[in-house]
């Protein structure tokens, strides 16, 4: 275990930062502190209490390249933090020191069409990127569940996935180029406005998904692709999820198409959905599971060519039904409903664990047989919902009434689960991150080297390791 | 600039080698480390020799792991070899040392459909595995001019790129795991047969196009999308490449169709493949640029419609004429030219550079016209084509008469290239890599801040500096 001494933020660190930025942009108001130090991690996955030292608004990257230039010659913990929507913790300030929020970088600098790109700051709300590009006649192809409230600079943080990855890839797979800020406050860009580059190593992607620990993004251009003209959802009820999982490699390999989206909802989890919107959802009584199938194209009778083929999968696999939504107003409702089971299910409970396995895409039969298997041994319920085509499973556990060993229990839990993940082929998560939540079940899915390697990188970024100490990094 | 002090390869190094494989894995032969030595770059372009000092032909990841770690611990530079079909001298063995060849891991370890994937060796031939793909129904996306003769770890070194890279991304972005043998002779996994990962840094992301610099890649599995059912080829002349290039971003913004090849060849590219192929390509006495775009779906009627819209387009931007392809044999042909001008080039030429610059799509014409003077200037002749979806173009300079001061004359024309390019924001390569190339430009294109970074990246991975020194990183 790497020992750091970091300083205090006392009084005069404070009065510092306000004559670097301005003494608006700097506060130590407690209340403030606290509520910029969660993120949408549920309180009672942390042992302990976080709280930001000083919080800092930078309005542009030579502020935000002060900021980092002081830390790091203060040794000053710096935490970087979009709209607080994460899911691991990635935002909470584990040593203090100072959170950097990111939320007054919020523009679109440019929409490109010519290169199909758009430049934005960190804190632009996800969702206005995609209304920018169709307003251009374009995609934007990130699709967090999140993506009303989170930033794009989180999604870039975490390489946040959610509904299309399937199609177009995580996050990740839209960034071209970073405007990054390194520990040390100086300044630079990886990649820019070109779809390919072999110049170097990849740090655009290395950055991406980094959660903070390498630099602090201040500016991002990413990738535009067609908008698709019609977009068909299809809707396919299952007895279990055996028969749900089966059809997915047959739509993609005997009918050759490439659907957006294929998520997946248990019995529960469409349950809990439809108690939280208040509207009912077709055979929840005895389906096992749902499929949500959505293709995309620009031929209405090819669209309906492809929508038949997958629907006579199903019903092949033994779809208890297939509802065809080629309506925006019923496929929203659809889409409204799948995005609700988060919130449902920690509004449904007093305790839970929202988890994010992937395993390869076969594997998830049995991983939802593991899943009941685990909750059955630990004593919790078990909803399970996600992104069965790229096979990143929402495996989680909750339970009814509060309970004061929910920590050992559930670290019990997941450690069984993460070690059936590892031996399925899979891993810990998908696109929620690392974070401060599982940062120390890293050892279960990495061997010696990989974590020896993920030091010396940060190590090669961060020699002060002041960029979000205690995140992804064991033990460091 | 580092200086690291390699040990020679003495006859009891040979031996010791011979011991650790078997004496048929490990040959001193002197022709036959002269071939080893070189890959497709001109030899032109080396202003000293190179020479392996003894050749190794591993045939599991135990016997590279074992070479691996006796040459970290006796300080003898590893070069590892594909097919030798690389433009950049990756392949080179630039401190001499071993070349550690691939070429007898060449099995094909699984296709797995249920998970669309598959498992290869280094050495695979990069078509054998699209042809196994496409005998399950699946496409292997990647395809670089070299597919047929390059081998899948020289793709995943270099992160190829080729003709699909506008709708499917380079190689890496079909790559969904690596088996790695570290500098030290430690073997790992990064990634898994998962779609999505952010367990950590993107450790596969960083390895691909890192040119063996970082570790040497035994396995990988590669992700397999659908086969489109059919296939259309366009070739299109254009009185200029301004008009040609105006077209793309309409294609893929109006017509919401996203090609998966658009390619670009000026007069003087085509009339070389015309005589190289002894076949004419229409219209070559007055077109001053021709594109050869690709599209693809399942649906008939659809992809004639999506046709006649570019067709359209491309009359609207003064298109000469339209010439569709929807026959294999056809397409077969044009493919053939298309492919074939690199090789025309260094056939028909004494002296040749191939370059691989990228830039913003919007800024080819000025290349394009930047590219004309820069050979006027320095009394070159100029032969341009390449991926234009990606603004990747390869700007060739050639010569019709041996010159004594050839390198010092690219070292200018280059140089100037590099920093137009930089001007346009684009880069030095886009998919033929670094290399030993183009070490030494990488100044004219990456600040300090970067420089720094790759240096210490390439130590936290081979602090004795082992794999492949000379390349990418410049100055060690």
């Amino acid at each position: 275990m790497t020992d750091f001494a970091y300083s205090p933020v006392t009084p005069e660190v404070v009065e510092e930062l306000r004559a670097l930025l301005s003494p608006g942009q700097v506060t130590i108001d407690e209340e403030k502190r606290a509520a910029y130090s969660r993120d949408e991690v549920a309180a009672c996955s942390w042992d302990r209490p976080y709280l930001a030292e000083v919080l800092v608004f930078p309005e542009c990257t030579a502020q935000v390249a002060a900021v980092l230039r002081f830390a790091d010659e203060r040794r000053i913990p710096v935490t970087p933090r979009g709209a607080g929507t994460g899911l691991s913790g990635g935002a909470v300030p584990a040593f203090g020191g100072i959170v950097l929020s990111l939320e007054r970088m919020n523009a679109i600098l440019e929409m490109d069409v010519d290169n199909l790109c758009i430049t934005v700051e960190p804190g632009v709300v996800t969702s206005e990127i995609t209304r920018a590009a169709a307003a251009a006649g374009l995609l934007y192809a990130g699709d967090p569940c999140s993506g009303d409230a989170s930033f794009i600079g989180g999604n870039i943080a975490e390489n946040a996935g959610g509904n299309k990855v399937i199609k177009y890839g995580s996050t990740g797979a839209s960034v071209l180029a970073l405007e990054v800020v390194l520990a040390d406050g100086s300044v630079t860009w990886f990649g820019g406005k070109r779809r390919k580059d072999v110049t170097g190593y990849d740090f655009v992607k290395l950055l991406v998904g980094s959660e903070g620990t390498l630099g602090v993004v201040t500016k991002a251009i990413l990738k535009l692709v067609p908008l698709p003209e019609r977009i068909v959802d299809l809707l396919v009820p299952f007895p279990d999820a055996a028969s749900a999982v089966a059809v997915v490699p047959r739509i993609m390999r005997e009918a050759s198409i490439l659907p957006s989206s294929v998520e997946f909802m248990d019995a529960l989890s469409v349950q809990l959905a439809e108690r939280f919107l208040n509207r009912p959802v077709p055979h929840s009584d005895r389906a096992g599971a749902y499929l949500l199938i959505q293709i995309e194209g620009n031929d209405r009778d090819a669209l309906a060519d492809d929508y038949e083929r997958i629907g006579r999968f199903c019903l092949e696999h033994g779809a208890l039904e297939v509802f065809v939504a080629d309506n925006r107003n019923v496929r929203d409702k659809l889409w409204k409903a799948r995005k609700a089971v988060g919130e449902a299910m920690v509004a449904g409970f007093v305790q839970s664990a929202l988890e994010d396995v992937v395993v390869p895409t076969s594997a998830v039969p049995e991983l939802m047989r593991e899943a009941t298997r685990i909750t059955e041994t630990h004593g919790v319920e078990g909803i399970n919902f996600g992104h069965i085509g790229d096979g990143n499973m929402h495996v989680n556990f909750v339970i009814r009434k509060p309970r004061a060993d929910w920590h050992e229990v559930m670290d019990r839990a997941l450690r069984d689960l993460y070690r059936t993940v590892r031996r399925l082929g899979g891993t810990l998560s998908g696109e929620h991150g690392i974070g401060l939540k599982r940062r120390k079940y890293m050892e279960e899915v990495m061997d010696t080297a990989q974590i020896a390697l993920i030091r010396r990188v940060k190590q090669a970024f961060d020699p002060n390791n002041i960029l979000n100490p205690g995140k992804i990094v064991p033990d460091v």
